[in-house]
């Protein structure tokens, strides 16, 4: 058993594969995707969570796409029909890639992992460069006139090496984070964490969880807390089964026996993940966040938000200009239940996210380097290193 | 509908009725209790809950026992048997006690309603006084001995009117608190609180949720936040009842939501109950209480703790002395979900309360009055004076 073991999306002899996060943690089960539809449904029903991850297997899903438009096209060709022109397919691998982002439309990483491999599939075509084994009837006449240098790679391959790039880039991100976090921490210290920024959101060791885990393979010994997080309960169906995977001591605890916890001494440090960070250092996270953010400070643990630096958001000024989402009211009243567990009609008030205000946030983690406060500085200076 | 049409525990036509609030919210059933072995099980079940509710329910159970016992030997001498000396009666009488106090241990008032009764019956028997219509053998040659009154009442009657005694106290002690807490509050306040303070706990108005109700029978018009309070749901499956049926403005959150209500300025007091407070004015209450508590102190909002003056513990020191209950593992992995929804195995802790420190409390609401920081010497005054 190794961390890698529980990324949930991988290639697999040419096929992509995602753990169903449906199931767990009463089934363990990577189901394999083999069609555009097929991931689409797997991101809308949530089978595959945590921005990272559905990025990375977006990026996939464009591959798939592209596989499916050229054999299509290469089957109508050999049976007699015209053969399409490249800017048909293209025109086809574009349906198929809105049709993938709108399965979750506020899924920053969904569209920008689609945007980033159609961008290099426009970027061969556009080049004009030689797109072998392409049954396109105009690519060799266009070629002839191609200002840049040949390719010698089909569309599905030109695709597959882009989400690969976004797929490792992704486990580099999280080993960044992994190593920066455990340099905040020391052997045998006890952990709470919120909700799951782990191997099961990324395409690597996690955000938040990324330095348990390599903590883990270094023999640290931390005694971890996690935070069933409702209403989803991802701290109980994700986080503490991915860590006691990877043989990590954690303890289940239900939201609002973080106090008490803290108060008895058994936690050292806060670890949690972000899912937009303000330029001023304000993070919006899962609901509940800010919640243990100020338990954190009232009893003097440090508190640490493991941001990647495509997180990070210069354009907003501070978590007062983030809009939080509000789900279903039945995720509070009426699921996971056997029976409604709150009367029919109860009003609710059901928010996705919190922002925790950046006065609480003892550092940010990026993949680059820790933040301390004053973070407005140190946050646009990490950001836009990475961008250069 | 009026509140007390909620309360828990009543006599209709000389049989105790009880709300059975394991069916809530799904089903308002009031069932008949017509024996020891009846009440036992509704207490042990939980279908009566909440220490001051208990401890009224038992002190009838003490009534039901004494009918039982007297009734039964009347029986049995009618049937031509010997009959029972009243040593004989009030030991029976005694067993049932006991039996009923096994029922929860731990729920002090449940113990001291049965001794309260207990003592009214040992008391009328040890004056020698005329117990009327006991088919006792040796009674009224006893009572031609009588030092005390003659009492023209028989056994269950002694019983019945010192339970009734132990309800309406409890009711009265509601009511004061009722009134102490809404001078504290103003009309169209947002309040939150956590767990079930209500009606449903009590055999008045409740304790924190009592300037609640009273509030809305003068037009106080609260807009009111339940906490759900896992792992056990007494905020959505009784707090939120209750309010509604009384047409409070009630809205359900998850615990981990508290932070973002009060951070959007909707809640202006918080308002719990309190299970045991000590000598300093640390108060052990539901765990979560105190990060509720926690929270208020950070953004501001007075925190007010109801604690019956009977729940004022002046030989515990400090909240430190405490001892805190943990339950079982499976409330938290298991309970409540069509299937677990944590991993098979997984380690939990699951404390029943946390202590809520004295430097978070703004005020502590009793029926007799509002005790302010520093509590130490406010509480022992007002203890006393109960007691006096």
């Amino acid at each position: 058993m190794s961390v890698t073991d529980l990324i949930p999306v991988r290639m697999n002899e040419g096929t992509l594969e995602i753990l169903d996060q449906t199931l767990l943690p009463l089934e363990e089960k990577f189901i394999k995707i083999e069609s555009v539809e097929a991931l689409y449904d797997a991101i809308k029903k949530l089978k595959v969570r945590g921005a990272p991850a559905i990025g990375v297997a977006a990026g996939y899903g464009v591959y798939i796409a592209a596989k499916d438009a050229v054999s299509r096209s290469a089957r109508e060709s050999s049976a007699g029909s015209a053969s399409d022109s490249i800017f048909e397919i293209m025109a086809e691998i574009e349906r198929d890639a809105d049709y993938l982002i709108s399965a979750r439309p506020t899924a920053v990483n969904l569209k920008w992992a689609v945007d980033r491999v159609m961008a290099a599939l426009r970027d061969a075509v556009s080049r004009n460069a030689v797109i072998r084994n392409t049954v396109i009837r105009d690519a060799v006449s266009r070629s002839e006139k191609a200002t840049g240098d040949p390719i010698d790679a089909d569309l599905p391959e030109i695709a597959l090496a882009e989400a690969e790039a976004i797929r490792k880039e992704d486990f580099d991100a999280c080993m960044g984070m992994a190593e920066y976090g455990l340099s905040l921490l020391e052997p045998g210290m006890g952990l709470l964490t919120h909700c799951n920024a782990g191997v099961l959101a990324t395409a690597g060791y996690g955000t938040a969880l990324a330095p348990i885990h390599l903590g883990q393979e270094r023999g640290y010994d931390f005694k971890v807390f996690s935070d069933e997080t409702r209403p989803l309960l991802q701290g109980a169906r994700l986080t503490s089964w991915e860590l006691a995977k990877n043989g990590v001591d954690v303890t289940l605890i239900c939201d609002n026996m973080a106090s008490i916890v803290m108060k008895s001494g058994k936690v050292d440090a806060v670890l949690v993940g972000c899912d937009r960070m303000a330029a001023n250092g304000d993070g919006a996270n899962k609901i509940g966040t800010s919640a243990v953010a100020i338990l954190a400070k009232e009893y003097g643990i440090p508190f640490y938000m493991f941001v990647p630096t495509s997180t990070i958001d210069l354009e907003t000024e501070t978590g007062a200009d983030i809009v939080i989402e509000e789900r279903d009211p039945d995720e509070i009243a009426a699921m996971w239940y056997e029976e409604r567990m709150a009367p029919e009609g109860v009003k609710t008030y059901n928010p996705a996210f919190d922002v925790t205000d950046a006065k609480y946030i003892t550092a940010v983690v990026t993949e680059k380097g820790i933040v301390y406060p004053p973070f407005k500085d140190g946050l646009a200076r990490i950001k836009n290193e990475t961008e250069n």
